[in-house]
This record gives structure tokens, sequence and C-alpha cells, in this order.
């Protein structure tokens, strides 16, 4: 069979989580919680099914849902979208992603992305024609270099993807990142999807700068979320997406053909859940938590820590303790440590390699603390 | 914005369900039933919700399920699937569809499919730069031409996607029909997908000839089912695809990438459900009642009752009610007569009228009565 994907292999979120389980190591690879989302979802779920809401909900998601995120976003971001037309449900953030890039992308196109990136957008761009124009963010500040972006835009710009808090540096974009994104891309007719599933996990009382905060980007964008990082749901797989109407038309003409629509009982549950808007507001501080002890308890360790200011990962260089190359080093951790985490590299096309790894610290402090016991002891 | 798919628009089934919803009509439109799934599925949700089952499960999907499925194929169809390496669960058959086009159909390659084809393949194909070769099904048979389809066979073509029990002619294809597949893709390198969502409902002791009950053929094929038809949620949208390991290897390369994977708790639940191998059993002798119901109850009316041998739908020629074409005969049950149903010429690119509408009787009896007293009203 030919491939349309000949350079892909499995994803290293499948990769390292299967060793680690081969291994019985800690698992601070793939990141999701170590620790259960709350009862009052479960119940919500379960009263929706033995309601019999269970057949297809409306191609667009459940109208409550998307009233929900609407009330949601315009009261964080102060843009209203509307519910009909300019947001969508959808089977997570990965099939947003997926979805608006087959929507937009033709052939010859370019996007551009920043590297280190999320694994899953250049395979997306790859197999509908695009052409992946990759903007280097470069240890240990993993800034933009928005002049480098401004020489890489050519007529053949189709979209920006972009991604804060970003997995994996865990850094954030200032609003004067979102000022720089808004002048290079005015008057053009790119347009920008913006990843932001980590929106509500940000540090040290930093504001995350969604597109949907700044009108001029929002109105060029398609801004994706998702209920697992938020709720501690990461395998239920719902997400969602907001932009305007002329881009959401053509997202859902995918869309539709793709997954047609969400599991309607968890929709319906996600909805009475969000009813309460405060829901989400604990999240920043309840992993800040995490993230300080995680770095406290491995300030005895070796790794050098780099700033974590929002997701729920950390990335720490390794140089005092090895010389081996990340995805090895990545290895040995799970198979002699008992740790598992992440190599960088792997978002990187060419396979740069900073020796750096990244940590998931979305665990218990049980969890943690054993990890952390462990990775001190490596000298 | 350039539309990667300049002539779709909203799917059919979409605006049907709106329309009759608007109109308080009784929804013989889109393809769903009217009464619950049974509360032991809701239970399993339940349990692997409150045992923390919610993060994300393996790629391909939950072992435990992929076994069941296994099990399931073999038992029925004589094939053995690997679990690790040839079954992977997804989003829905749509979403399976799209994928398995997608990870195989490249720029300039044909792709042969039978129509009325149901809405969601050609527009796949086409946003991978494929080309849709029709085969026309005629009415009131619906037979496939297989003279025909070896004409249009070429060193160009790719894939054949089959829908046996099929949507929406209610269609069984028979064994011969897949002696005649496996004669023309021989020796070639078509890949077959193969749309199975109505496996199990086949009526008057008729067999379902999947392609994983023909060696030759489930050599070269992707066959896709779901538990949507079969277990009465239709919303909760969890199908799977089995095939041979290389072609399995391609899908998976840009599943991972679309989806990822697909509801964690669901999926558990949908494992331990399917424990019990006797579950889709009743489902043929449970549908054929309907359909018998629905088809005498209707015996009184002025339409013209196609064959119903498989699938939950029934296929009627309205000639001697009405010259209207039949989206505009649609409308006008729908709004009038207040029972909604499907124009089959939403099924041909080129807008082909049978005059024939398809109605759906996956319904409690009470609605079907309901229904057909209206319909049979009508002069
Ligand atoms: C698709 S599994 C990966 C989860 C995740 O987003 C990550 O670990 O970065
Ligand atoms: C995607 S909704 C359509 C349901 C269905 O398969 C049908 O009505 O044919």
């Amino acid at each position: 069979v030919a491939s349309r994907l000949p350079k892909v292999g499995t994803t290293i979120f499948t990769v390292m989580s299967r060793l680690a389980q081969e291994c019985g190591a800690i698992n601070l690879s793939q990141g999701y919680p170590d620790f259960n989302a709350e009862d009052l979802l479960f119940e919500r779920v379960a009263h929706w099914m033995r309601a019999g809401a269970n057949q297809y909900p409306p191609m667009a998601g459940v109208p409550a849902l998307r009233e929900a995120i609407a009330r949601k976003v315009e009261a964080l971001c102060g843009t209203a979208y509307d519910v009909d037309s300019e947001i969508t449900v959808t089977a997570g953030a990965t099939q947003a992603l997926f979805t608006a890039v087959a929507a937009l992308v033709h052939p010859g196109d370019e996007v551009i992305v920043f590297e280190p990136v999320y694994d899953s957008y250049a395979p997306a761009i790859e197999l509908q024609g695009g052409t992946v124009v990759r903007m280097r963010l470069s240890a240990p500040d993993y800034r933009p270099d928005w002049a480098a972006v401004a020489a890489a835009i050519t007529p053949r710009t189709r979209m920006i993807m972009i991604n804060s808090p970003h997995n994996p540096t865990a850094t954030v974009w200032s609003a004067d990142d979102m000022a720089q994104l808004a002048a290079l891309t005015r008057d053009t007719g790119i347009v920008v999807v913006s990843d932001e599933v980590y929106e509500h996990i940000v540090f040290d009382g930093v504001r995350h700068e969604s597109c949907a905060r700044h009108p001029e980007l929002a109105a060029r964008s398609l801004i994706v979320s998702s209920f697992g990082k938020t709720y501690h749901i990461t395998g239920w797989k719902v997400g969602y997406v907001v932009g305007p109407r002329e881009l959401m038309a053509e997202f859902r003409k995918v869309h539709q053909f793709n997954v047609f629509t969400v599991n309607t009982p968890v929709q319906h549950a996600l909805a009475d859940y969000m009813a309460d808007a405060s829901r989400h507001l604990g999240l920043a501080a309840f992993y800040q938590d995490k993230r300080d002890f995680f770095r406290n308890a491995m300030a005895a360790s070796r790794f050098e820590l780099l700033p974590s200011r929002g997701t729920y990962f950390q990335l720490a260089r390794y140089h005092a303790l090895s010389d081996l190359p990340d995805t090895a080093f990545c290895e040995y951790l799970t198979r002699e440590v008992g740790v598992a985490a992440i190599p960088v590299s792997a978002f990187f096309a060419d396979g740069h390699d900073d020796r750096v790894v990244r940590f998931c610290f979305a665990k218990n402090e049980d969890t943690l603390a054993q990890a952390c016991e462990r990775l001190t002891r490596l000298t």
C-alpha cells in the first residue's frame, strides 16, 4: 500500500505510555490526570442516558452545550459567538484541529506552525497537500521570533496554527504576542487556528490571551478548546471550536462527514455541569500547587527545571545527568529509573534535540512525590 | 474563504430533522430509534466513570472492547482478526469511513461507489483529491450491475466502497455479489471499504454477507461497523474498523491525528455489554416485526412499497399521490401531512429522482401507527 503519510509512525504519546506500562514505570509522559473527575458529572451522564438522550444530537452539538460555551467565552473574553452558526462541538480538540485544516488548507497552501509543535499538526497539513512552514522556538525561552514569522509569510500562506499555553514548552503568549500576530495577518487572507486547550491552566497571575480577547484576531480565527484538560476527563474526547460564521460554515462541511456529531448524553451532562460558571475558576490554582509541589520536590535533583507558566507540563534539562539524546534518555528513565517522560525532540520535524524532557504533573501528590524521589536519586 | 467542498451544503439528515422539529412532524427521516437502549448499558458506563476510567484509552481502543469485537467477528464470519494490529475503535462509522478514505486515497485516485450513496462518501473522497466513480443502482431493484463495474475499473481505481445492507435502498447483497466483487478485484491493488453498519438487521432469513465471510475479500477490505444501530445508541458515536494489518497501519496513521481515540467509559461499557455474545441475536426479528407492522399499516395507503430486505428503512414510491419531485414531496409530507421522510434523490450526485422516499421504521408501534394513519389519509 502506498502510504499517504510515509514519514509518520506511532505518536510518541502511545509509544511512551505503552513503554511505561510495560515497565511498570510512573507515567509522567502522556498528559492526563491520575485523579478522577467530579461525581456530579457522572451523575449527569447517567441521568441523560436513562432519560433517553442516546440518539443523534444536532450536527453542531447539543444546543444547551453550545449556549454554555457561548456564555463562558463571552464572560471571559468579551466576544459573543452566535450559538447557531459560530460554535461546533467536536470529538476532542485533535479532531477540531484536523477538521479545521482539512476544511481550509488547499493543496499547495502554506501553514505556519511553531516548533516544538504538537505532533498532530504537521500530518494533518501534509495529508491535505499543504506545506508545513516551521518557526523555531528556541530553548530555554521558546519565545516566538516575530520578525522571522513576518519573513516567512508568503502569498501562499493560508493559515497560522498557534498554541498558548503551549504544549510542550509550558510558555504562555503575551498580549504583545497577540498584537504582533494581529499586525502580521492584517489585510491578508490568513486564518489563525488557535489551540487553547490549556486556557484555564495559567500560573502566577498571568492572563491567558485567547484570540477571543482580541477582536481583530477573533474575526479571522478558529479557536479550539477541550473539556478534557479543564474537567479531568481527557478520555471523554469532547472539545469545541468557535469562530466567525464564514469559517465555521467551511469547518462544518467537513465536520459533518468526518465525525458528524459527538456523544449525546456526554454533551448534555457537560452543559449541566457548565451551568455553574465558576467550575473552572479553581483550576489554575489547583495546578499551580501541583507545579510548585513538583518543582520543590525536584529541587534536590540534578535536573534543571525551565519555567512552567501554563499547561500541566514541566520541561527539564538533564545535561548534568547524561549525554544521551533525549529519546534514549527517556527510555532510560522509563526502564531504569521507573519514571516515563516525553522527549521534546519528538516535537521537531528534524529531531532537533535540546536535551530537554517533558514531565506531566497532573498527578496526585503521592505520585509526584514518588516520581521525584526516583528522579532525585539519579546522579 | 475558498471552499474545499464548494458543492456541499448541509447534510439532508440535518435538513429534514430540523424541518420535522419545526413542524412538529413525526420524524421518519433521519435514521434513529425513538426507544431507549437497555439500562444495563447505562449502568456499565456509570460504573466505569466512577471507577475512574475517564482518561485516554489506547489509541486503537480499549483492549477489552477490541477483544469482544474480535470474538464476535470470528464467531459470525470465521475470520480471526488480531486484536493488537487489525482492529480499531472509531468515533462512529462515519469517522471510520472518512479516515479510511483519507488514509488510502491519493490525489488522482478513483473510487467506485454505488448510487444512491450515503452522503458522506463522495465529499470524503473529493476532499482527498480523489475522483468519485458512480455506479448506478436502478429502481425498483437497485441491484449492482457487475459488468458495468468491471468496465469502470481502471489502473487508477484505488478503492471500491460498498454498503450492504444498503442505506437507503434496504437491499442486501448476495454471496454471488461478493463473489463478483472478489473476482473483479483479484490481482488488483484495489481496497474494498465495506460499510456494514446494518449487519445485524437483515430480514426473511437472508444472511448478511460480510466481507469477513469471504477470505479473499477480507484480505483486501477494511470493514466498518457501528454500535449505534445494533444497540440503539446512534448518538453515542462508537464504531470500529477491522482489516488486515498493512491497511490498518495506514488507517491508524490518520486516525491517531484525527480523533486520536474514543470515549473511554463508553468503550469499557460496550465491552462488558458484548460479553453476552447473544446480545444482537434478536435484532433482526425485532426490526422485521417493525417492518411488517409498518408495511401492514401502509397497505391501505396509496404509496407503493418497495422490498425492504435489511436496514431499518422502507422505500416508497408515491407516483399515485403526487407529481412533485421527491424533495418537494418530502417537504409537503413534513409540513402538511406531519410525517418527515428522506428524498432518495439526495443520494444521487445529479439529483436523479425516481420519485421514491425513505421512511425509517426504527420506532415504537405507536409512532408508526400514528404516522401510517396520517400517510394513509393522503389521497
Ligand atoms: C493524544 S494523547 C497526548 C496528550 C497530550 O496532549 C500530551 O501529552 O501532550
Ligand atoms: C448522520 S445522521 C444519518 C443517520 C443515517 O444514517 C440515516 O438516516 O441514513
